[in-house]
């Protein structure tokens, strides 16, 4: 499925590989991956024409490289801060937290995930059930050591993945009528993870 | 900000503005929202070219219209359906299931709604927000009765709104390992809104 770029191996290739990747994620961003052709990325990169082909057989392979190395920075980001952190609920609340100041971070990621929905939906898939997975994973041993609810784990990954993805929306786009920091809305989170909704606590 | 549209009052009036809503939501389903032509829309609807302008001034109103008629149909759904019940717990379950039942049998709704995130973020936003400023109102209500713990409300909109759209996408798209009838993720979801995900009950 994936078609397979070529990964540069000298200074000067890495170099370029970076530029056509920025130019790329800008031109994405402003005018749409259907919009955008490898001629404007290789112009906006400021390399020859040629070039693009040395590493990408392919517009939709650079696109999946792009989405592939999202992905891994925000499992990196998130690995790191939970590292420390002994119980399920607290690497839980490190990692929300760790995605939020992620998204904050680096706003165009929506647009480059989400786009994947309308380029090819099999991306789409791939992303959120690969993520998924490891979510369900870690949840599982959460299960076994009784640190969690015995619920439907698959289905609580989809609960947290849409939890962080609004919540991060909402930081992003600051939706809404009043601004909120990172912390308040982590503490909200885990006030529900930790109590529910409809608890009197 | 709204592009005035011209509703049909005429019985054919009404047959051909209809006739353009779902060409136009069929193209924008299969070719994507920027690649739809207001004359593929007319080809496709059957209609003469001109008839377009008589009740849309732009693509992007067409667009509009169709964004405003999910998002009422979606609050019709949900309004109907938690009518009868009492206590915000109920409604919200009966609101989470009504919202997973026309998910089910709207599948475009996702492109509709997400695809404004790359026509025009404003839409994007004022989509999400009046969604959330109702649910607020909704939960209000029920924090005055001391049915729902004490927290940040419009953080909870976006936590409940990103619980159903993602657990939505789960079901739409079948992601994951095993099938799931609504009903099973309404009661998983209903666990976590009763008890958190860390209460041992």
């Amino acid at each position: 499925m994936l078609e397979k770029i070529k990964l540069p191996t000298t200074r000067n290739g890495k170099a370029t590989f970076h530029l056509l990747l920025r130019a790329a994620e800008l031109l994405f961003l402003e005018n749409g991956y259907h919009k955008t052709t490898v001629a404007d990325i290789t112009q906006k990169a400021g390399v020859a024409a040629g070039t693009f082909y040395v590493y990408f057989p392919s517009k939709i392979s650079l696109y999946q490289h792009l989405l592939t190395d999202i992905s891994h920075s925000i499992r990196k980001e998130i690995a790191e801060k939970i590292k420390d952190k002994d119980s399920r609920r607290d690497k839980e609340k490190e990692g929300i937290k760790a995605f939020l100041e992620y998204a904050v971070k680096n706003p165009h990621m929506y647009n480059i995930i989400w786009e994947s929905f309308y380029i090819d939906r099999a991306l789409f898939r791939d992303y959120y059930e690969s993520f998924s997975r490891r979510y369900v994973r870690g949840l599982e041993s959460a299960l076994k050591t009784a640190e969690i609810a015995d619920v439907d784990l698959e289905v609580v990954s989809y609960i947290l993945m849409g939890v962080t993805n609004f919540v991060g929306l909402k930081l992003i786009l600051d939706l809404g009528d009043t601004p909120k920091t990172i912390e308040s809305v982590v503490d909200t989170i885990m006030h529900v993870l930790d109590h529910g909704l409809f608890s009197k606590k």
